[in-house]
C-alpha cells in the first residue's frame, strides 16, 4: 500500500509547485465537476486522507475549515503536517490488517481497514484526473499520471 | 491488487451503461485534456491494461487499432474479451511477484511487476476522473468513484 500512498503524495507535492504561479482568483474559479475550485479539491484530497487514516487508527479529531485553508501555500502546510501520522500509520500496519473491522465517526457501518486505504488512494487519483483536465483549460502543462519510474520501488 | 482491478472494472463497466444513450457525435467530439475524446480515452484504458499484463506475462501480441472500434459497443466487448486474460494472471500470483523483474517490449528498461500492476491500476482511475469532467459538461451525472460498498472485500 505504501508505494500508491509514496505515489499520490510526489502527483500531489508537484501539483503544489506546478500551480504555484497560477493566480489565486484561477485557484479559487468554480470548475466543472470535482467539488469546486482547484484549491477546494486539493483542500478536499489533503483532508479526506487524513480524517479516513485517522478514523481507521481510533482517533478523533475536528475537520479543518476549508476557509481558513483556502490558499495554496497553506493546503500544502497542512498536507506536509498531516504527512508523518499518515507515514507512521502505513509503516505500523501489515497486509494482514487489510481484513481488520474499522467503525468510522461518519458511518454506522462496519468497514474493513483495506477497504479504506484503497478508497483512499482511488479518491485522490480520481480527483488529479479532474484536476488535469482544468490544467489544460488554464494551459498549464498536467503533472504526469505516470506511476513508472518514480523510484517507488528498490531498484 | 484484485480488488482495485475488480474497483476499475465495475467502475468501467458502469460508464458504458451510462455513456449508452449519449449519441456517438458527443463521444467521439475532442475534448480538453486525456486523449482526445471519451471514446478514445476509454479505449486507451482498455488497451493499456491488457497491453502491460500481456508483457508482464510475457505474451507479445499486436496492438488493437482505434479505427476498427470507434463504436462504445465495439469497445465493451474489446474490454470484456481482454478481462479473462487478465483475471487468471491476477489470480495466478501473489504479492512476492511485486518484486519480479520484467521486461516489456516497448522500453529497454527494467521494471517490477507490482509497478506495473499500481501503473494500469492508477492509469484507469486517472482517465476516469478526467471522463467525469466531461459527463458534467454534458449534463451526465458521473459514475460514483467511491470504492466502498462495492463488496469488493468479504463480507
Amino acid at each position: 500500500m505504501i508505494p500508491f500512498f509514496a505515489y499520490n503524495w510526489q502527483v500531489r507535492d508537484e501539483w503544489f509547485d506546478r500551480l504555484q504561479p497560477v493566480s489565486h482568483e484561477e485557484l479559487i474559479r468554480d470548475r466543472t465537476g470535482g467539488v469546486g475550485s482547484i484549491l477546494e479539491t486539493i483542500f478536499h484530497i489533503v483532508h479526506v486522507e487524513y480524517s479516513w487514516i485517522q478514523a481507521a487508527a481510533g482517533v478523533t479529531v475536528a475537520d479543518p475549515d476549508y476557509n481558513e485553508y483556502n490558499q495554496l501555500q497553506l493546503i500544502r502546510q497542512l498536507s506536509d503536517g498531516y504527512r508523518p501520522f499518515i507515514q507512521r500509520f502505513l509503516e505500523n500496519r501489515s497486509a494482514e490488517h487489510d481484513l481488520r473491522l474499522v467503525t468510522v465517526p461518519w458511518s454506522t457501518e462496519t468497514l474493513y481497514e483495506g477497504e479504506i486505504l484503497r478508497h483512499v488512494i482511488a479518491h485522490e487519483i480520481h480527483h488529479m484526473g479532474q484536476l488535469s483536465v482544468w490544467a489544460k483549460e488554464l494551459d498549464i502543462k498536467p503533472v504526469s499520471a505516470n506511476l513508472i519510474n518514480r523510484g517507488l520501488f528498490v531498484q
